[in-house]
């Protein structure tokens, strides 16, 4: 491979970098080869003018400005659902990439949903937005993508086991606050989440919706869909709040179009780029928020055929509701990107 | 009504009594109107010797001998599946009946599995020992009951989150223990469990069988289909161990005969003995192992048609795994059996 004398380099601006998902990123970047030129970062006004070390540098971080994405090539957003829409707006109009992690535009037609192991494909299509799918869906998809493509999935009804991280800060400091006082026997009161999460379990994530369903839920089918281009693909989910630091699990049951046997589906998914099968019953070997918490793959395990269903398939997947729920997809979205010179 | 003279009174042993399920079943005691003779407590012989206050009495808890369960009516065992089969078969021999929390009898075909709500005739074919079905079947067989009635059920895919309770006071120890040293930032070496519980999510409940369920996960499917006497019925679960102390909760997506408004399973819901409907999404009210715990009902919320099936409806079901999962449903099955004479 030649390699160019002056290979192009992007200036990248994150939104949102003292946030859990901003943090993640800035840790990836540098363990990635990623081609970067100038990294700016910003915050909301109350962590402006914070120093955030980045490799062997330190950056100030910035409040947003009319001109803060001048010459910037890419931007990356983590924040509230505001910011995303009105920053993303104003970013793209620049001349930037914008790839977010809200749910505003995901769902734009204009705007590609994308994880880049199963629709890369996509990335070619922006107009200047593109989205990261919300970090419940994406081990969901991940898993069922490999099995999909020999046998496509007609049905999915699943039980998530989601993790406190993926709320953002306030929702970790209240998780470790709470349960110092559960285990005080003092009262825990809640303020992030509606009712206490430590030694707890909330069947609510996002807001609810007239059909009983959460927006999480919600999100889960639409974007399973639109990411796996099957419109059609029937999704149940119920989405709850378990009281984990990190790490988002699903109880997934799959309907095929024909049997799907256990051992074939491992198979395929020991082959799937992004995940790592773990499923040894024998040593209690599967996927666990505790191990998948820092790492980068979709863990996938408990692979069993359904006993209730004659093409059924059941299985267990875990990942890092920060690195490949949301950081790093971004960042791999990037350099698809760049792979396909689509920026 | 004309009360008798002299109504009689049942000599009862608890086997277990110093146990998370006995000590739960004593204090239950205490609080309903139960025609009690004489009582006595049975524990292993590390606990031999031991008090323990029951209303105003103390009780001195005792090793099992050859001649425990003379003049005993009744006996109540929650140890260990050794203890179940020995002491089951030499008490129910002795003449007592037996009330076993095990998974030892269940599915013989000559114990009947009970839940009074579901099944109460069943009691009446007995032959010394009856069972009560695991605590993570009761809510999900308490709750489609109401429905099946009207709408049978077909098929049931149900993903659990159980409380450490439910394998013990070890267990209880453990996840305090790990939750400190998690705090702390120390090792929290598991004892109890395969791996770390503190903060973490287990799928792995019981033993593994050969394919790829676990022990849990096939009782539940057993157990259900032996209560509602439905030996075809279609059921898959996946057994989640959580980091909670006491209250197991399920996510349900059920597929009945004809479709099934979410309306009227809640209205059926509400009328059904036993189950407390606690399902308004405006403010946050759903069943919660934190509410639960302590309480006798089993509580059913998130009711909402299943958008991937036509006949399908989705729920959320929660009870304290100590009581209606347990020592509740073992006292209820002797009420049972006193109100129908068979005892």
């Amino acid at each position: 491979m030649q390699e160019s004398d002056s290979p192009k380099l992007y200036n990248v601006a994150i939104v949102g970098a003292t946030g859990v998902v901003g943090q993640q990123l800035l840790r990836i970047l540098t363990t990635r080869s990623f081609p970067l030129g100038n990294l700016t970062l910003f915050a909301s006004r109350r962590s402006a003018g914070k120093k955030i070390t980045f490799g062997e540098t330190e950056i100030e971080v910035e409040e947003i400005g009319p001109r803060s994405f001048r010459g910037v090539d890419l931007v990356f957003i983590s924040a509230t659902d505001e910011i995303s829409r009105s920053v993303g707006q104003a970013a793209a109009k620049a001349g930037a990439v914008v790839i977010d992690d809200s749910g505003v535009w995901r769902m734009e037609a204009n705007v590609p949903l994308v994880v880049p192991e199963v629709n890369p494909g996509d990335v070619a299509h922006h107009e200047g937005i593109l989205a990261i799918p919300n970090c419940a869906t994406t081990p969901i998809v991940m898993a069922l993508w490999p099995l999909h493509k020999v046998n496509p999935v007609k049905r999915v009804v699943v039980a998530t086991y989601q993790s406190v991280s993926g709320t953002g800060r306030a929702a970790v400091k209240e998780l470790a606050e709470q349960t110092r006082r559960v285990l005080q026997n003092q009262r825990a009161a809640p303020h992030v989440y509606p009712h206490q999460i430590a030694n707890n379990v909330l069947p609510e994530i996002g807001s609810f919706k007239d059909d009983g369903y959460t927006s999480e839920e919600w999100k889960v089918a639409v974007e399973t869909r639109k990411i796996m281009h099957e419109p059609e693909l029937a999704i149940s989910a119920t989405c709850v709040r378990v009281p984990v630091y990190v790490g988002h699990c699903a109880a997934v049951h799959a309907e095929f179009t024909s049997p799907m046997d256990a051992e074939r589906a491992q198979a395929l998914l020991l082959e799937a780029p992004g995940i790592t099968v773990q499923d040894d019953t024998s040593i209690s070997l599967y996927p666990q928020p505790k191990t998948s918490a820092g790492r980068d793959e979709v863990f996938v395990g408990r692979i069993r055929q359904d006993s209730s269903h004659p093409n059924g398939l059941v299985f267990w997947a875990v990942c890092d509701n920060l690195r490949k729920g949301a950081a790093l997809n971004a960042l791999q979205i990037a350099e698809e990107m760049i792979s396909q010179g689509v920026i």
